[in-house]
């Protein structure tokens, strides 16, 4: 059976996360009734990351075994015809037959979007975290270059997350600021559980002089959760890319 | 009694437009019940423009006869208590007793846009029509330059507007392209029943090549709607701003 990888893009607001779950409807379900509709077969799906109810993913990676006839240039269409309109699936292309979409990753970026203004903007509101104070972005800069690195991050991560470790590098934080809206986008090898919105909280409340730029070094080194800021709202985080080296 | 005029943002998805009416819930009819609840008394709003079910405002005005004690600096907060997070108060100013926010406009800017990409992108879904075919965004340009000046739009009306002349004076239309999303911006002194939404769809055809330049220019002469485009959907249109001489 061929391996198949498919790249797709989804608003995560009226799903519960990406993964089936008994409480509510996920993309992932949603992915392999539409690959059943179309092939006739009960197909597992892969994804690349474990997105939370109301986690967006602007460019998502997923893999799956068939032996489907349909070519692979009329693979997306089809599939989206099976589909809800808040994803849609872009490329499908025969990977080989090692690739996982989780384990094979080399890279991810998230985006963490922040709306500082007092009244909260109506279009943001499904994609953004609404956080009405005095929010300084040069701080929180201060604050995200302890990050930067090979470190533990278990500081900054949720329990129920499963992994052999709790290393990870941060090749990159970008914070950006326009009209009061930040955003925060942070490139890594891979992610822990919650690890962008625990990330996103902690620096947030630095901006916010409730942490100093040095409690987050601080924080890391304590590999407590306990010591970190709070764990950001769903709506604010976006998948924007996820790179495998061929 | 204080004529007030707020200033306010909605995003439209969930409304059955501006005006209020019997058959759904409007913008209208939202603020005048959050006015009551505070103030106690009935109030009756009047807006700059009657934006149809699904059409949004990024900024929008608005005035009522109000003898509240509330200061205009707490006005918007206290409205928004009383408002869905879908509509969000600005700002609350008092303004002369003869302003009104439909008459005394001067200038009103909307932006249309259209996502034509093959595969519709899931986060435009609620602000843009997917118009899933090759259009040129040049040819829509020179379609364009027919309409600006001061014209009888006629053809560019639909039925059921309440208006003493047909003759309007476009002073502007901007054509942007970025990444196959299409953005018309268009500045008037001020504009027909769904004038937007058929000038969006004419020029659209136009740069889709089921019309020519020239015959943006014919249609509008011909004062005859059924000479002109389809009346684009209003998910794609937003109010951005509205100018009033003070």
């Amino acid at each position: 059976m061929a391996n198949i990888r498919i790249w797709l893009k989804y608003d995560g607001t009226d799903f519960h996360g990406y993964q089936i779950q008994k409480n509510g409807i996920t993309v992932q379900e949603l992915i392999e009734k539409a690959i059943e509709k179309i092939t006739g077969a009960k197909t597992p799906v892969i994804g690349c990351s474990r997105t939370d109810a109301g986690v967006h993913a602007y460019m998502y990676a997923a893999n799956f075994r068939s032996d489907t006839k349909i070519p692979d240039k009329k693979l997306p269409v089809a599939l989206n015809t099976a589909l809800p309109d808040t994803i849609r699936v872009y490329k499908a292309e025969r990977v080989s037959d090692d690739f996982h979409a989780t384990f094979s990753a080399t890279e991810k970026t998230y985006e963490y979007t922040i709306d500082t203004n007092e009244i909260a903007d109506p279009f943001l509101k499904r994609y953004a975290w609404h956080y009405n104070y005095f929010v300084d972005s040069k701080r929180m800069k201060e604050g995200a270059r302890y990050l930067i690195g090979k470190h533990d991050f278990t500081a900054f991560m949720a329990s129920g997350g499963q992994t052999k470790t709790t290393v990870r590098t941060v090749k990159n934080i970008e914070i950006t600021e326009k009209d009061k809206v930040i955003t925060i986008k942070i490139t890594a090898d891979g992610f822990l559980y919650n690890m962008v919105r625990i990330i996103a909280g902690t620096l947030v409340y630095c901006g916010a002089g409730k942490l100093t730029p040095e409690d987050v070094g601080r924080i890391l080194e304590s590999k407590d959760r306990k010591e970190g800021g709070i764990t950001a709202p769903p709506e604010g985080l976006k998948l924007i890319s996820v790179v495998y080296e061929e």
